[in-house]
C-alpha cells in the first residue's frame, strides 16, 4: 500500500494528541531581529545596505512606474486577464457581505452607546517572489480591504534581477485597487513598511504571505502594526461516504499535497473501498504530476487515510484537527454542513474542489493552518476595520449610575476613578 | 507650570514623530520561554515545580471549591454584589448586539456560499493577584465569551498565600458564569492553559491581563492558541473645548494616570484659561489622593497639555496618536464623533467619565493601547467566535468556472490543481 491507514485511534494518537508547537526557528528569528533593529534606528540608509545584500541591488525606480504598469497590462494574455477580473468579481461579491456599518447599542434621550466602524488607513501587502508568481494572492489580500476602505494600499515583492516584478502581479495589483508596487523583498520590506524610511512611508498592517524569514519579521513586528496571521503549511480533510470518486479524492489530495512537501492531507472515509481506490489513484495521478517531488514527499510524510465507522466520527476527529480547508465529499453535504466546529472554510459535494475556493469562487483563501482554526479566522473584511465603542451619558443617567462606580472603585481601590464621577455633583 | 503645555509642532515632535516600539524585555522573554517549554514538555511535574518555586507552594484544592465560593458570596458586602450585578446586566446588553448570526452570501440553486459563526470551545481567563482585586476585569473578559456561546470558561490566578482566591473575584467570576477558577499564577498558569497537563485541560484561547512576565508567555503562545491583545499602560487623551470644566478634566486626567506611572495622558484643547485652571486642579487634587506618587509620576514623566488652534487640529493630533481612550469634552460631542478616525473607545460630553466606561456602562474596558487603535480593536464577542467560509457549486457551476480556474492554476505553475476541476469531467 502507498499511504498508511489510521483508524480513530492510531489516528488520534499519531495526530491529536501531539503537543502541536508552531514556535519558529530561533536563529531565523535572531537574523530578523537585526535586521529589523537595524531599520526602525537607521531607516533609508539600512535598508538599502540590506537590498544591495539580499535583494541584488537598488532597482533605478523603487515602485512599479506607470510605464512598467503598461508593459504588463500588454504582455499578460488575455485569457487570464480575463480570468482574474472574473476571480475579482467573486471575491469581491463575497467580501462585500462583509461590510458592517457603525451602529447604535443604545440609544434613550439620556443614554447613548455604540460600535463606530473605521476602515485602516494603509496597508501593506508582501507577496513573495520566486520562479512561479501568485497573482490569486494580490487578489485575496487587497479586495477585502479595498472593500473596508481603506484609503491607501501598498504592496511590495522582490524584483526579478533587482528591476522588475513579475507582469502578472502588476496585473492582478491594478485589478484589485493597489496603488503603489514597491520592489522590495524579505525581511527589509517587512521593517520598512512597519517603521517607514525616507521613502517608505509606514503601514498601519501587513498582511500576506512570505517564507520563514518574511513570517518572522511579521511575527516580530507585531504589536506595533497590525499583521494578518503566521500561516504554516497547507492543508485539506476530506471526509468522504461511499458516493466519492476515488480519482476526485485522490486528485485534491494532490492540489494540497503539491504546494509544498510539509503539506498535510487528510481523508476520513467509511468505505474500505475508497480507501483502497484512492491509493491506487494517487499512484497513477502522481507518475504524470509536474510537482510530482514534492507532491509525493507531503504523501509520504504528512498525509492519513483514515477509515471511521461512521460519518460523525469522520466529524468529530475532523473538528479535533481543525483543518485549513475541509472538503466534504457526501451524498447529502449541505445536510451534514451544521456539525463542522473548526475549519478555516469548508467545500461541500463532490462538484466544489478545494481549487474553486483557491482561485475563483469568492471566500478568502487565506486561512489559519495548523489547528488554529480552532480560535482563528480566514482573512475577511473585518482585519481592515477598526471597532470603536462610544458612550455618552446625560447628567440625570449619570448620576444615577454613580453608586454602583463608586462602590466598584472603592473595591478597586482606585479613589481617583471614584473621584472622577463624584467631581461632576460637588458644588463649586 | 506644574506640567508641559506643548502646540501642535512640538507635541507632533515629542510624541509622533517618534519611532513606537512595543518589544519587551528580552531577559523576560527568555525566562517565559524556558518555563514555557519545560511545561510543555514535562507537562504536571514542571508545573507543580513552578508553582512550589514561583507562587510559594501547591495549594490543597486546585481550584475553588463550591464551599469556597459560598463563603466567599457571604464575605462580600451587598453593595458591592449589587453594583457588580448591575454592571454585569449593562455590559452583558451592549455586547449581546455585538453577536452575529452564520449567513449566506450567495444562495441560488447552483451556487451556495456563505460564513458559519462558531464559538470557540475553551476559553482561559488570566486574573492578576496582588495587593488590589479587580472584579471588572472578569466581567469584562468573561461575558463577551459567555454571550458567543463559549461552552467552557476557565479562570486562574495566583492565590493569596498560596490558597485563596479574593472572594470578590470568586462572587465576579460566578455573575459572569466561569464554571472553574483555577490557583495558578504567572508564566506557568499561561504554559498549562495553553498546552494542557494531567490537571489542567488546554484551551484555544486565552485572555485576560498580566504583569511582564504574563505578558511575555502570552506572547510566545501565540500561534500555538489564541490571545485577546497584548496591552501596554493605560492612556486617555480628551478634547476640550470652553465648555469643558477644569476640576472634571484635571480628575479625569488623574484617574488614568494612577493606574500606572507608565500611563500616558493628554488634553488638546483651544482653551488656554482651561489649561491653566486645570494646571491648579491637578496640584490641588492629588494632593489627597491615596495613590498620589503613582499619579504624579505618569502626570511628571507621560503628560501632554496641548494648545491647538481649532478643534479640527485637536481632532488630528488625537487620531495621529490612536488613544485607548478618548474623552471629548465639548459643547456638542455628538456632533463630533464622526472626526474620531483612530481611538480604542470614546467618552462624550461632560458627564461620561471614562471610569464610567471602565466598571459599568457596558462597552468593554479591554483596549488597544501605545497606538494600536490605529489597527486593533477593544475586546468583543467578535473575539470568541470563529468564521469558517462555506461553497457549494453545482455540476453545472463548476464547468462554467472551470476554464477560469485552469487558466490561472496554469499560470501559478500549479499543474494539480487545475487536474482537480478536470477532473470531474473526465471520462471514466
Amino acid at each position: 500500500m502507498f499511504l498508511q491507514i489510521y483508524d480513530r485511534k492510531t489516528f488520534t494518537e499519531r495526530y491529536l494528541q501531539v503537543s502541536r508547537s508552531n514556535k519558529m526557528d530561533p536563529d531565523i528569528l535572531a537574523t530578523a531581529e537585526v535586521i529589523i533593529q537595524d531599520i526602525q534606528k537607521n531607516g533609508q540608509q539600512a535598508l538599502e545596505k540590506y537590498m544591495r545584500e539580499l535583494d541584488g541591488g537598488l532597482p533605478e525606480q523603487w515602485t512599479v512606474t506607470d510605464a512598467e504598469k503598461e508593459k504588463a497590462w500588454q504582455s499578460v494574455s488575455p485569457e487570464i486577464i480575463a480570468a482574474l477580473k472574473k476571480a475579482a468579481e467573486n471575491i469581491t461579491s463575497f467580501h462585500q457581505k462583509q461590510l458592517q456599518q457603525s451602529r447604535m447599542m443604545t440609544a434613550t434621550e439620556s443614554i447613548m452607546s455604540g460600535q463606530l466602524f473605521r476602515p485602516l488607513e494603509r496597508v501593506g501587502l508582501y507577496v513573495p517572489g520566486g520562479t512561479a508568481s501568485y497573482p490569486s494572492t494580490v487578489l485575496m489580500n487587497a479586495i477585502p480591504a479595498k472593500i473596508a476602505g481603506v484609503e491607501e494600499i501598498v504592496m511590495t515583492s522582490p524584483a526579478r534581477n533587482g528591476e522588475t516584478i513579475a507582469p502578472v502581479l502588476c496585473v492582478a495589483a491594478d485589478i484589485a485597487g493597489i496603488q503603489t508596487i514597491y520592489k522590495i523583498g524579505g525581511i527589509q520590506a517587512i521593517a520598512a513598511l512597519a517603521y517607514g524610511t525616507e521613502k517608505i512611508r509606514p503601514v498601519n498592517k501587513i498582511v500576506g504571505p512570505g517564507n520563514a524569514y518574511v513570517a518572522a519579521a511579521k511575527k516580530l513586528v507585531y504589536g506595533d502594526v497590525g499583521i494578518d496571521m503566521i500561516a504554516g503549511p497547507s492543508e485539506v480533510a476530506i471526509i468522504a461516504d461511499d458516493t466519492a470518486e476515488a480519482r476526485c479524492v485522490a486528485a485534491d489530495l494532490i492540489a494540497q499535497a503539491e504546494h509544498d512537501q510539509r503539506s498535510r492531507v487528510f481523508l476520513f472515509t467509511t468505505s474500505q473501498s475508497l480507501i483502497e481506490a484512492t491509493q491506487k489513484e494517487l499512484e497513477k495521478q502522481l507518475q504524470t504530476l509536474p510537482r510530482q517531488v514534492i507532491a509525493k514527499a507531503s504523501l509520504l510524510e504528512h498525509a492519513a487515510l483514515v477509515l471511521v465507522t461512521s460519518i460523525d466520527t469522520a466529524f468529530e476527529l475532523a473538528n479535533a484537527l481543525a483543518p485549513e480547508h475541509l472538503e466534504i465529499q457526501c451524498q447529502e453535504p449541505l445536510q451534514l454542513l451544521g456539525k463542522v466546529q473548526n475549519a478555516g472554510s469548508v467545500f461541500l459535494g463532490h462538484y466544489t474542489p478545494e481549487p474553486l475556493g483557491d482561485y475563483f469562487a469568492g471566500p478568502n483563501h487565506v486561512l489559519p493552518t495548523q489547528g488554529n482554526a480552532a480560535f482563528a479566522s480566514g482573512l475577511s473584511v473585518d482585519d481592515f476595520v477598526k471597532k470603536t465603542t462610544f458612550l455618552y451619558y446625560s447628567k440625570e443617567a449619570l448620576e444615577q449610575a454613580a453608586p454602583y462606580i463608586e462602590t466598584i472603585a472603592t473595591e478597586e481601590q482606585l479613589e481617583g476613578h471614584a473621584r472622577a464621577v463624584r467631581m461632576r455633583f460637588l458644588d463649586r
